[in-house]
């Protein structure tokens, strides 16, 4: 089950990009920033500056919260929101799905750097729902849902289950909070504003890179007085960056530039996904929930990282760095990420492109 | 003794610098980044890339260490290095100097975020001594020693000092750990080569912002296999960035523009604290041993801070931001770093203006 990397210097040399907003080389990302007018704002300074406050303003109005703060990082971000709730709370188990980034993806860190316990919950391909949630009978100081889960292929539940986790949660006095990290490209699938989603949760993570394109950086909305208990944490895991502007510059740029066109690129996702479906071709693992998705190859992995080399070095195209196998004989999977550089392209052709992908991969 | 921080925004309305490097906005610094030929390579991608590369084989050669690892903050990358050295020994006691940055300015990060207990020894006002270690009886995992130490006015051990303490500690069986958050401004003042110093340390940390003007980022330094075992404790506390090109160009600038300067730095400052000597003026509190000394006043910290701000409102000139309180009664200090904007004033001509601005102060 170990992935195949493509090998990035052929991405390099690539001049047709089917896959997210395309790369974004440093010269660009620099480029972009210095045509912005908030390029002339005083720099921050330890997570203060007018940029700052531009950008936590903006967030907070957008997700309806009283506040939101500043982290160059979600794990640390995300961690400070979960040391909190134990001091606060004096439990130390947070119930998540085992699938999901803080239990599978950042290294153990929550458990290694705090007596902080993860109770995983929930099938591996599939978010957790409210019944395996009251499954567990130990006192949690707070209940984590991953919006959407890209471990299990992007799936979100549905609205009403989330609402009904939320609800039972702040009836049994467990901070609920969302790992938002695809919320904006999310937004458009469940039809509801932001403000109705982030309502739902006394704290939530909401990225700056991935959907809004900047070189990185996050932000935790919620309570004021609850926020100002995670700056100590942000502190210590190393968020006291002496400057952040490119991150802050970069979100604010997100903000204006992609966060309009979320709805653009889950409605292309959808469509690539029903023109896939009238071909021979790899097809959608599940239902459409956000721009992204997994598409599923019947051939083996190796067979199609061989095939992509080849579109990438003959034709210029590239579209997937990575290939990962299924447990499944001649099955494997890519991730669809459907931002700027694919809207130019119509989903039929792409689909067309992928089919031949898939017959030369057969071979 | 709290602190009075200046005003920011006069400092955006002044044009002559006195202080550091002077300002760097978010436009010169792209601006910089833009005209390094470096701005073309592939940008960085989780800690791997072209980029990285370079400033870690250019490091790694300046310290004549087997190897560097790049971290977007020294409290990540310091404490990796503490968490390493409780792994591989199995202790948790590390010995540092009660004012060091680990001990006094990371909101007791390290021993919040594992079970390390920090022994703090020496007094307050100068690094420890080998004696002063020695008095340790407990087994420890490590020592630390930063150079040089800032809060105790930017003391340095001797170079005997030094090396007896090293030797000591490799003779135990004791890992050496320098905080160097200021080597590259010290190495002048030893008069040996950087590697001559950091061959004493087992491992060490060297910063791309302060003297090298980057907008953040730092090495650690030290045997290949070791630096491995950090890597999952960079993940673990945010370390892990999406891109850091923006932190990685300006170390590779800095390393090219501004450490070559480092010994005019240092004689710069020597020259100011002998100029100030032959005045009625502020007077640097100790021998000068790296490019930043503290400068002792002879007055409340309000009025000078009052003085300082009014020479900033009425003469667009700007010094220091923050003025400290002294327990000795009208007795304050501030913290003199030369850097290129000081290069630019004779030593003569700013002892002159500081002896006026403490007759401002005086009223």
């Amino acid at each position: 089950m170990t992935s195949i990397i493509l090998d990035r210097a052929l991405r390099a040399r690539c001049d047709t990009f089917l896959h997210g907003h395309g790369p974004i080389t440093p010269r660009l990302w620099m480029e972009r920033m210095l045509a912005m007018p908030e390029i002339d704002l005083a720099g921050d300074e330890y997570n203060a500056g007018p940029g700052i406050d531009l950008l936590q303003g903006q967030v907070a109005e957008l997700l309806g919260k009283p506040s939101t703060l500043f982290f160059h990082k979600a794990v640390v971000g995300q961690q400070a929101v979960l040391f909190a709730h134990r001091e606060r709370t004096g439990r130390r188990l947070v119930a998540v799905h085992p699938k999901s980034h803080i239990a599978a993806d950042e290294s153990d860190a929550v458990e290694r750097l705090s007596d902080i316990r993860l109770v995983r919950i929930g099938p591996d391909d599939a978010p957790f729902t409210l019944a395996d949630l009251q499954g567990v009978k130990e006192p949690l100081a707070a209940v984590v849902v991953e919006l959407p889960l890209r471990n299990a292929g992007f799936r979100t539940p549905s609205w009403e289950e989330l609402v009904a986790i939320a609800t039972w949660c702040r009836g049994q006095g467990i901070a609920f909070h969302l790992d938002g990290a695809r919320l904006w490209e999310t937004q458009p699938f469940y039809g509801r504003s932001l403000a109705e989603i982030a309502a739902l949760a006394d704290s939530l993570y909401v990225s700056l890179y991935k959907g809004l394109g900047a070189p990185g950086g996050a932000l935790i909305a919620g309570e004021a007085a609850f926020l100002e208990t995670l700056q100590p944490w942000r502190s210590r895991m190393g968020g006291n960056l002496y400057t952040a502007f490119p991150f802050v510059l970069g979100g604010l740029y997100g903000l204006r530039h992609f966060l309009p066109h979320m709805a653009d690129y889950h409605a292309h996702a959808v469509a690539l996904a029903e023109a896939l479906a009238t071909r021979d071709a790899p097809w959608a693992a599940d239902r459409v929930m956000c721009n992204s998705f997994r598409l599923v190859w019947p051939v083996a992995a190796p067979a199609l990282a061989a095939a992509l080399a080849r579109m990438a070095r003959e034709q210029g195209v590239w579209c997937f760095g990575r290939v990962i196998p299924l447990p499944v004989r001649d099955h494997c999977f890519t991730e669809m990420v459907v931002g700027e550089a694919t809207l130019a392209h119509e989903p039929g052709t792409i689909a067309n492109r992928f089919a031949r992908l898939l017959a030369a991969a057969r071979g």
